[in-house]
């Protein structure tokens, strides 16, 4: 076991609820606030909090749009987010091959 | 990506300085408290207060002893512990899986 793998963890994305949004968004170009929010059954201020934190972070996008009249809010990583992910997931994957071991 | 995922997450053993501890404890039989502090670089009062969390958890246990003369505190995981900690294990690998697929 080697301390430095956790003192890696990003704080940022380790909280359980932005380490399920990074990860959806991880998988694809973008998704809408609102299927988010059902995917990963937030609710509205919950999942408001967590994108704020993340797009201080410069991690998350937000666009706002319309979809006919309806307002539209899509998030998506940005290129930073995506490598802050891919490194998380690293440090990640190492615990677990540490802990096998 | 599977939400479910994240929410099993043990919340008691996601917080990355108890991950820490659990899985210094995991890799052996006992360790001392000095010797846990040490090797993580935490404070005394900060490894303390984890460890009175993962206590009352029941994951960890407390044994208090001498060596010659001076008090030796010595800690463990329980067999709850080392269960919930193989749980949560298992659950960061399937993170790590879905977000490399």
């Amino acid at each position: 076991m080697n301390p430095e793998d956790f003192q890696k963890l990003n704080r940022v994305i380790h909280e359980k609820g932005r380490m399920a949004i990074m990860s959806l968004l991880a998988a694809t170009p973008s998704v809408s606030f609102t299927d988010m929010r059902d995917t990963l059954g937030m609710t509205d201020g919950n999942l408001t909090t967590h994108i704020k934190h993340l797009q201080k972070a410069g991690y998350v996008g937000v666009t706002k749009s319309f979809r006919g009249k309806r307002p539209l809010t899509t998030l998506s990583l940005t290129t930073e987010g995506r490598a802050a992910f891919a490194d998380y997931i690293d440090a990640l994957e190492q615990i677990v091959k540490s802990a096998r071991s």
